[in-house]
């Protein structure tokens, strides 16, 4: 098939990676996610109060993302800590941990990474060792979120269909992740592999991630997409155009209740009603075994002007409320399989997740060890 | 209870009524909908082909409103047209009044309206008393779904919940009708005679018409609501805040099935899935006898740009295609109840909805005589 391979080798070979976080010579090098697609620009900063401020603003986002953001925020407040004695410079440092992992509250990847990097400055004696045993621990961590997307959109590549059409919420890809994506990446995977369906991407209001940054990566990857507003899904889905949907997550409950996006449930409930499967595609770290079902995840209310308007123009009328959950629960029977780099869980989670996450990177947290 | 009572009358009394349709010395005034909530401004025009391009501007949208507007144009049409003959002079209108009824394809009033206006042409004999007919048929016509939009309020209204929420989707109000509103007005309905419920009100992608135009109304209306993304509302369905849902339609078939604004199909699904009611409110001019299900009915796709930005802002990747389907067809099996000037119909709709619409002004359309 040579159109297929001829786009295999674009997808592959011409385009160039996705770089949306990096580390160099103490400072930290976020693409402000904000200003895409419209401008590309990388804002740098040593100080980790200022990457909070960035977390928080939108300009990296992603719970994968997140999580390699957390952990070389760490590295940056370990450089400023000046403190007489290694205790008091740990107690600083959990202090500013604390901080990090607080940043955003819905994605666990944040307090994930924290307690990982924490535990690590604990097994250094003194503080240029730490220091450096932090970065190389940041450093690991990237790679291995990079890596395992690699993996897991290999082990998801085969649930997506030949013909049809996929459909995507929010941005799951290179730009919310450390690389190549989750749900996303299990999409590129599968378009790497030669197979072709359509795929569809929501818009994600009230921030517009799908809009702004899924339909950029997608472009940049060579992969034709169509965009929808959210509540398209339901009509497109009767047709019959839309044939599967997959989104990543935030956080992932034992028993496999997800956190993901605003409206990541309707699209669930939607795909149920119509026979078609709903897939999650997120790494274990983004599993929260400490936490039995949807109803323990904290759930991120932001600022209601992201609703009341879009950017600086006001669009609805002067004193009308205005609620902005950014985030809601899809539970566990919605979900067909959930992909991570262990490979794909099935039904009953308690169990697939729990085997995955003690298989996985997650294996490796302190809380799993607690 | 006197904070009921209190409310009421600021409902009542103290509120301008919106007017969203003027006609006077020939021409017509619309209340430019594109500008609200920033901007309150009626662009008048003696022109009927001005009207039909400020119809699919969305400068005036909603069914029953775009069923008085196109009563209107004919008017306007028959003022212009220079013929020799009766019979010249009558074809020609049919050829506007076609025009007219074509210029957006899913609501079906503008349809039923020009037919309704040329059977009135075509009882008078002479040019003048054509014209007179036509002026006072669409004066009629206005007023009489104002008048049918507040019987259905009426018999709306005991639907509604004391407490709990209720959801509408896009703008069924007095700006989408000749006055009061459908869907929106069954709630000012429910409100005015003291019931008190929290109202949430969908933004409606890629238009707006939630955001701009339904927190307008009730604002003015001082009713308290809340608004949302789209995507939202599974979450509060969810948490017990949404217990309801009503909206309006813009073409209903005779078995019931429902086109309204796009995401309207996945509030019924949502509603379905939490075991929550779901109403339609419209006028029985809304219904379609002619078409006996919800395939019948042609859905207006609009232009990709409403999807890919947002007024002059582009949001999405350059390249980027887009799906703009501007509304979906609900199933008669996801509605619970179809409430019109007529009363409140109920399953099965094929029995119902004719019983209503036959009692109904709908009744004296021509469609349903032929």
């Amino acid at each position: 098939m040579a159109e297929g391979a001829s786009t295999i080798r674009h997808v592959s070979e011409n385009m160039p990676e996705i770089n949306a976080i990096s580390y160099a010579n103490g400072q930290l090098g976020l693409l402000d996610q904000t200003s895409l697609p419209a401008e590309s620009r990388v804002v740098w900063t040593n100080d980790y109060r200022e990457v909070i401020r960035s977390v928080q603003a939108l300009r990296v986002r992603g719970a994968p993302a997140l999580g390699v953001v957390a952990a070389y925020a760490v590295v940056m407040a370990a450089e400023h800590i000046e403190a007489p004695s290694r205790d008091e410079f740990l107690s600083r440092l959990r202090e500013a941990g604390a901080e990090i992992a607080n940043a955003r509250p819905t994605a666990v990847n944040m307090g994930w990474a924290v307690e990982r990097m924490l535990k690590v400055a604990n097994l250094h004696g003194d503080l240029p060792a730490v220091r450096a045993a932090l970065l190389v621990e940041a450093q690991t961590l990237q790679q291995e979120d990079e890596d395992a997307n690699r993996t897991m959109g290999g082990h998801g590549a085969g649930l997506l269909p030949e013909g049809g059409g996929v459909l995507t919420h929010c941005n799951t890809g290179a730009l919310a992740t450390a690389g190549y994506g989750t749900a996303l990446g299990v999409i590129r995977a599968a378009w790497e592999g030669g197979k072709r369906f359509n795929v569809f991407a929501t818009e994600t209001r009230p921030v517009m991630q799908g809009a702004r940054l899924t339909t950029w990566e997608l472009v940049q990857l060579g992969i034709p997409a169509t965009l929808i507003v959210d509540s398209a899904a339901g009509l497109l889905m009767r047709s019959g155009e839309i044939t599967c949907v997959i989104t990543g997550a935030d956080r992932i409950a034992a028993n496999g209740d997800t956190a993901n996006k605003i409206g990541t449930y309707a699209l669930a409930v939607l795909a149920r009603e119509h026979g078609l499967p709903f897939y999650i595609a997120a790494p274990t770290s983004t599993v929260d075994l400490s936490i039995a079902s949807g109803e323990g995840i904290p759930i991120e209310e932001r600022d209601a002007s992201e609703v009341t308007g879009f950017r600086e123009v006001r669009t609805a009328a002067e004193g009308i409320s205005a609620r902005n959950p950014a985030f809601d629960v899809t539970p566990c029977q919605y979900i067909h399989a959930v992909v991570t780099e262990q490979g794909v869980s099935r039904p009953p989670y308690s169990e697939s997740l729990d085997l995955a996450v003690r298989a996985g990177m997650g294996g490796r947290s302190v809380g799993l060890d607690d």
